[in-house]
C-alpha cells in the first residue's frame, strides 16, 4: 500500500482524553476514532490489526473443533424472558423497540440464542459434542466506558458455546477451549494467566479468566510466578485426547492464581514470598462451564444412548478482539510507539523513501515494493513528501516490525538500511540483500 | 471438515414460509435460520459462502483503490440531524435511546458518519482522491421483510464512499466503482446489468443499479439484449486510466437499460423488438454520485491548489453480500438443489463415503481427505451413518461443485466416482486420478 493512497491520519499531539498508553497510541497512529461515547470506528490501520487478531482467534477455534456461524446483533426479548435474564440483566442491556413495538435488544452475549438454535435442530447425543462460535459485535451499555476500545460499549467478541451429553464430556469441551486460549494468546504475543474467576451474569460453577499483566489493568490479580515458565501446548496437540488435555489443564491450574473476587489470602500467603506475584491485569478471555443453567429453562434436550431425554451440559467461551488490540499494545510498546508482534502487525514491513523524486531512491523503493508484494508480503510504502524525520517518527509510531530506509546517499550505491523496530538495530546492505533478509 | 463433526442441519421438508427458491434452498441446506422477523443467523454452511462473497467484494474494492475501515453499527442522532436526514428517513430507521437517554440509531447507511470522519482529518486536496469502505451490518426496519436474506432487516452491506476535489474527479471515482462492480458480479458467477436508477433517500443526480435477471426479482427492468455479449473488464484494468474507465462506462451504458422508475417507453420502443428485454430483476448493487449533498451541510471542505476551501464531491457505492448469496442461488440451481459457482462454493469438494466401516471405503476416503486437505483444498467429508441415498441428496442440495463418491464395490478395486454437480456427469477413475483431477 502506498501511503499517498492510504488513509492513516497520524495525530501529532497527544490526545488529552486518553488515560492509558494503548488508547493514546491507537489514536495517535490513526487506528481508531471515537464516534459516540464508547463507540469507535476502526480506521484502516486498526482494521488490519483487528482482522489479524480475529484470524488467529478463528484458526485456534477451528483447530480445537469449534464450528463458526454468525448470529445477528439484534435479538428478541422473548428468548431472554425464557431464560429469566431479561429482567435480571440490568441497564447494561440496550433495550430496543422496533416499528411494530416489539421488544428487542442488542445482544450483550448469546447463550439464549445459541441454545435456541441448538434445541431447534439437535435431537440426539449422536450429534454431540458440538461447539459453535461466532465473532460478532456486542453492545453493553456501560455507565463508564473508558480506555478506548479496552472498555467500549459496542465491541467485537468471539463467543463459543459447547453442548455435551454429560458433565464429564463438558469438562473435556472446557479443556479444549482452555488449551485453544493458551495457544491463541501465545500467538498474539501475550502471556496470559488463567485464573479462577467469578462467573457473574453468565452464571455457572466453573470458570477461568485469562489475564495478562499490565499496570493499567482493571483487575487486581494474585498468582504464583511459575506461570512464566509453563509450556504452551503445541500446534499438533490432539484435541480428542481427553487425558492429555486434562493434564494440560491441571498443570496450568496447579499453582495459585486468582482475581481479587476469588482471592484466598491464606493460600496466597502459603506461597514463598519471592514466588508471589501481586499485580494488575487485563482480562482478555473468560471461559465458563454452567451445566444446565440455560438448557433447563429453555428445554434443550437430546436423546441419550439410553433412549431417554437428557438436558445438555453447556459452557461458553469469550475472547474480545477489540480489547485484545489495546492489550497487545499495553504489553508491547516503547516511548516512540507501538511494537507489533509479527503475527498481528498491520504490515510486514514499511519502505521509507526518504527523498521521493530522487531517481535512485524511487527506483530502489519501487523495485523493493514490487518484489515484496509479488512475494506475498504486505508492505506499506511511504512515498509521501513529508520530511524524513516525520517519516521515521511515523514508522516507529505505527510499529511495523521492519523498516527499510532508502536514503539518497546509500541509494546511489544501491544500498538501503534495515531497521528492526523492536531492537532499534540498523544495518546497511544492498537492496537485494534486504529483500532476501525479509523474504527469509 | 468431517460432516460428523460439523453442524449442517438439513431440512427434509420444504419450509412453508419460503416463497422463493433461494429462501427454500437456504433453509433446507441449513445455511440460515430466522431468529426474529427479518433477522437471520448464518449457520456454518451459509457463513462460509457469505465469507467467500465478502472476500471477492473486498478484493475488487481493494483493486480499485478503495481502503477498508470499519464503522460501528450504532450512530448518534446528532450526525443525522446535521445532514437533515434524521427526520426525513422515516420508520425504516431503527431509533434507539441509550441508558443516558441519548438518541441513537442503528445505521441504515453511513454517509453522515464517513463525512464526519473525513472532515475530522482531511484538510487538503493533496490527500485526494480517497475512497473508504466497510463491510458492516446495517438495519432497516422494513415493514415487510421477506424472501429470507434477500430482504431482511439486519443485513450486511459493503458501502464505499468517495471524496474528490472536483466533479470530474468524482466521475472518475464513480467509474472505478462501476468497473469494480462489473468485475465483482462476474466473479460471483452473475451477469449484472447496470441500469439508470432513481436515487431514493441517498439523493444525488447520477446513479446506477446493478440488476441480475430473475423471475423472483422485485424490480421490473427493461433493457437491450446486447448486455449479455459485453466483455467484463480484465483483472489488469488500470484504475488510474481516466479515459479507459470512461470508455468502459460508456460502452456499458450505451444501450438502453432502466428500472421501472426510470423507464422511458419511447426509448425502449425504439429498440428492435427482438432485442428488447423486459424482465424481473434483483438489485445487487447501487452506486451514486451526489456531489456536495452531504459535504455542504456537514462542512466537509479541503484546501485546493488555489489555496481556497472547496466542498468535496462525494459518491457512495453499495453491495449487499447477504442479498448476493440468495441472488446467486436464484441464478444457479436445479430441482435437486444449489449449484455454487466454484468462487463461492462453501467447500471445494465433498467426499461421500457410502459405507463407513468398510475397510476399503474408509481407507480411500480418509486418504483422499488427507491429501486434498494437505494440498489446501477445503473438503467436506461425509463420514456419517446416513443411507447412501440421503448422502447423495444432501450433496446435491448443498451444491458443492465436485462430489467424490467412494462405494464399497469400486473402492475394493481402488476406484472412486467423480460427479460434476452442475452437469451431473459421472466418471469412474482410480483414487489417484481423482486426486490429480481435483488438484488440477
Amino acid at each position: 500500500m502506498r501511503l499517498s493512497r492510504y488513509f492513516m491520519p497520524i495525530l501529532k499531539e497527544n490526545p488529552k482524553e486518553a488515560e492509558i498508553v494503548s488508547h493514546r497510541l491507537m489514536l495517535r497512529a490513526g487506528m481508531i476514532r471515537q464516534q459516540s461515547q464508547g463507540i469507535y470506528s476502526w480506521l484502516p490501520l486498526g482494521k488490519k490489526v483487528l482482522d489479524k487478531v480475529c484470524g488467529i482467534v478463528r484458526e485456534e477455534q477451528n483447530r480445537a473443533g469449534a464450528v463458526e456461524l454468525l448470529m445477528p446483533t439484534l435479538q428478541s426479548a422473548e428468548l431472554w424472558q425464557e431464560s429469566g435474564r431479561y429482567d435480571a440483566y440490568g441497564k447494561e442491556m440496550l433495550r430496543i423497540k422496533d416499528r411494530q413495538d416489539r421488544p428487542m435488544l442488542y445482544g450483550p452475549t448469546n447463550e439464549e440464542m445459541i441454545t435456541d438454535i441448538f434445541r431447534s435442530y439437535v435431537k440426539s447425543y449422536k450429534n454431540l459434542p458440538l461447539n459453535l462460535y461466532h465473532i460478532q459485535l456486542k453492545f453493553r451499555d456501560e455507565i463508564r466506558p473508558r480506555f478506548g476500545t479496552m472498555r467500549s460499549r459496542e465491541f467485537l467478541m468471539k463467543d463459543a458455546y459447547s453442548f455435551d451429553l454429560t458433565k464429564d464430556a463438558a469438562v473435556h469441551a472446557y479443556n479444549k477451549m482452555f488449551v485453544a486460549y493458551l495457544r491463541t494468546f501465545d500467538r498474539l504475543g501475550l502471556r496470559a494467566i488463567p485464573m479462577r474467576a467469578d462467573t457473574g451474569p453468565i452464571g455457572g460453577n466453573h470458570s477461568h479468566e485469562f489475564i495478562i499483566l499490565a499496570d493499567t489493568g482493571e483487575s487486581e490479580v494474585y498468582s504464583h510466578k511459575d506461570f512464566v515458565n509453563f509450556d504452551i501446548p503445541a500446534v499438533d496437540t490432539d484435541f480428542d485426547d481427553v487425558a492429555g488435555l486434562q493434564a494440560i489443564f491441571e498443570k496450568w491450574t496447579s499453582v495459585y492464581a486468582a482475581t481479587s473476587e476469588m482471592h484466598d489470602e491464606a493460600a496466597f500467603d502459603a506461597i514463598p514470598e519471592t514466588d508471589r506475584l501481586s499485580a494488575r491485569g487485563i482480562e482478555v478471555g473468560h471461559i465458563f462451564y454452567f451445566g444446565t443453567k440455560y438448557s433447563e429453562p429453555m428445554g434443550a434436550k437430546v436423546q441419550g444412548p439410553d433412549g431417554k431425554e437428557h438436558l445438555v451440559h453447556m459452557g461458553s467461551y469469550g475472547i474480545g478482539p477489540t480489547r485484545l488490540v489495546p492489550a497487545i499494545i499495553e504489553a508491547s510498546h516503547d516511548e516512540n510507539g507501538i511494537i507489533w508482534p509479527a503475527s498481528v502487525a498491520p504490515f510486514d514491513a514499511v519502505i521509507i523513501n526518504m527523498k521521493p523524486g530522487d531517481e535512485a531512491c524511487d527506483r530502489i523503493s519501487d523495485s523493493l515494493y514490487a518484489s515484496l508484494g509479488n512475494a506475498g508480503k504486505d508492505v506499506l510504502y511511504d512515498d509521501t513528501d513529508e520530511r524524513a524525520g516525520t517519516k521515521f517518527a511515523t514508522a516507529d509510531l505505527i510499529g511495523v516490525p521492519v523498516q527499510i530506509i532508502v536514503g539518497p546517499r546509500s541509494a546511489a550505491s544501491g544500498e538501503v538500511e534495515i531497521k528492526d523496530r523492536k531492537t532499534g538495530a540498523r544495518e546497511t546492505m544492498t537492496a537485494e540483500a534486504a529483500l532476501n533478509r525479509i523474504l527469509g
